[in-house]
């Protein structure tokens, strides 16, 4: 390095500190914590597992030192413990589990989501339901245990070449479905709460796992948009095969898909649409649901998320026709603390160059 | 249209003729003969429907105008029969089932097989096994039928962003299951017989289903090929964790898996790969696939194809850990007809433009 032989820092003041509250051991950690160490060499990171329900105690002088903070829930009671801190990196796609907190109403620390961790594995997971469906994986599996060599149940196969996907929310997850689905040759369109008429509006401007999404939104062939009833009958008009329900729970998009709806997407599609929820159960009007698949309105259903959650064992969603149902996992990966320390990362980078912040929540909007 | 009425043709010699001989009735193919008749209106279409096992008698003044004859392995005795023929579309894969016949081995009737019109459907099947696997869909689906609603078993899915799948045989199939796992966020690597060295080399000359495949090879991040076993474990030693094997069954094809190269795979990826097999069952060294599996060499198998078929019920290959199998049905498509029409009908295009037919067997060769 020239110049002289280097020496440590004998003053920890000097480094500069992440501080991680996070619901893993270390261990579980690793990789996100090396990468941060390895792209920042002259970082100190200090790391608490926080465990839900259980109380941390974070020394004040780490708090005061803390430059960047990552953590999933955990805040000190309030910002004037946090003098130095440009920002608080949540390891969660949303805030509104911390939105009455004072750091959040009272603070003016840039807060940031983990919006976009989820894409990648919730699009998998759709797609893979979709393709169970449309190959009659459940009964050639259930054949297998039986031993049988049955050709006639895998046959006419509607495969997805020329088939529509209508994707109700196009965010990170909507996107990663919509590159996926392009791959296979389907036909894209996209239905979002306001209009997105200009190229700048189409853009992903949240995270991005690199190398997936729909950064540009160049995807969909068509775009709807609108809030009102006529808005979404529109969009389900258009003989859509794989309908993606990816909307945030509001006011507004509560029961947002009833009996009208699904008879809307009958009317228009009579080979019937297949329905995939990974939003929230409370989106779906769940007995119009069930009376839908047991009327043939749609083809089938495949559903990460009920209402309520766990789902009653005697609920008659468990066995109505052609549901299949997992208990809200999709979610899940075995990079997800990587994955959101790669969104601390290029938050850092941000700040330290001056940029715009990814995913930087806006108080007043609540996301 | 001006200049006069338009007068019907007496004359039916004066109208191109197409012979069709295929296995399903004419209403199966309609959509296919339609958009035949559609695009070329001076065409006269005869359809016979051809059972296999069941004699054909197609009157001889047909043979002799037909212009264009599709087939799946009705011919008559000789090519004396089809003067007029311009050339035979096989809406087979391969021609292999008539290449003893006298216009295989005694005419110059160009023939033009299928090839390219399975690779959506069967790549939709890797991608699906692929994701069934990873995402432990068979246990979820059992704990719906219990009505339970257990995350845990959802949990610490592995998805497929920065996976590797290793493309043993990159024909049709291959590069659309590229296409599909790079949109995943996988890296891709392909493995063929004979070198690609030159971006001309890299392409596909086959019929691609529009919209899909890889025309220009550009998904790999890189190529291998050889024919002699070092070639081979050199592909299986990048630490590959999904390995589709799609290639043709060959002398050199025949056990091309068995444990060595198991032992290969997880050496180079403890984590374990996934195998997929679309080709062949004897490419496989069946007992020692059985072995790998109970010995923990790979994570899992996903096969539609055995050795035997049907697969005995007897045989341990059933119920070895993590197998998952069908029986021989990932080819199987509703618009199997529809498309094969297509390719069809791009050859008649390219012979009235002179141009070279698509997917045109060099009898030599042998495809």
């Amino acid at each position: 390095m020239g110049g002289g032989p280097e020496v440590p820092s004998k003053d920890s003041d000097k480094k500069e500190l992440v501080l991680c509250t996070l619901p893993w051991p270390e261990e579980g950690a690793r990789k996100g914590i090396d990468g941060l160490k390895e792209e920042f060499k002259d970082f100190e990171v200090k790391y608490y597992h926080s465990e839900q329900g259980k109380k941390l105690d974070v020394p004040e002088d780490i708090l005061a030192r803390a430059k960047y903070f990552a953590t999933l829930f955990w805040l000190p009671s309030s910002a004037k413990a946090l003098p130095k801190t440009k920002l608080i990196q949540f390891f969660s796609a949303g805030t509104n589990h911390i939105a009455q907190h004072p750091i959040y109403t009272d603070s003016k620390i840039p807060l940031c989501s983990a919006n976009g961790v989820h894409g990648p594995q919730i699009a998998e997971w759709v797609i893979m339901m979709d393709l169970v469906h449309s190959h009659n994986f459940p009964r050639l599996y259930d054949l297998q245990k039986e031993k049988k060599w049955a050709q006639k149940v895998g046959m006419g196969v509607s495969d997805r070449v020329g088939k529509r996907v209508g994707i109700l929310g196009y965010g990170s997850i909507g996107r990663q479905v919509a590159r996926v689905a392009k791959a296979m040759g389907m036909d894209v369109i996209a239905y979002t709460a306001s209009p997105r008429k200009t190229p700048e509006s189409k853009e992903d401007n949240g995270y991005i796992v690199p190398g997936t999404g729909d950064p540009n939104g160049e995807f969909p062939s068509a775009w709807y948009s609108g809030t009102a009833k006529e808005d979404v009958h529109e969009f389900l008009k258009q003989e859509i095969d794989l309908l993606v329900i990816a909307v945030p729970l509001t006011k507004t998009t509560t029961h947002f898909l009833s009996i009208p709806e699904f008879e809307t997407l009958h009317k228009s599609n009579p080979r019937g649409t297949y329905v995939a929820n990974i939003a929230r159960g409370q989106v779906i009007d769940q007995p119009a649901l069930v009376k839908a698949l047991h009327d043939g309105l749609i083809s089938g259903a495949a559903l990460d998320v009920t209402d309520p959650e766990p789902l009653p064992a005697d609920d008659p969603l468990w066995t109505a026709p052609n549901v299949l149902i997992t208990p809200h996992v999709s979610g899940s990966t075995d990079v997800y603390a990587e994955r959101a320390f790669e969104v601390l990362r290029e938050n850092i980078r941000r700040e330290r160059s001056g940029g715009k912040l990814v995913n930087e929540v806006d108080r007043g909007r609540g996301y």
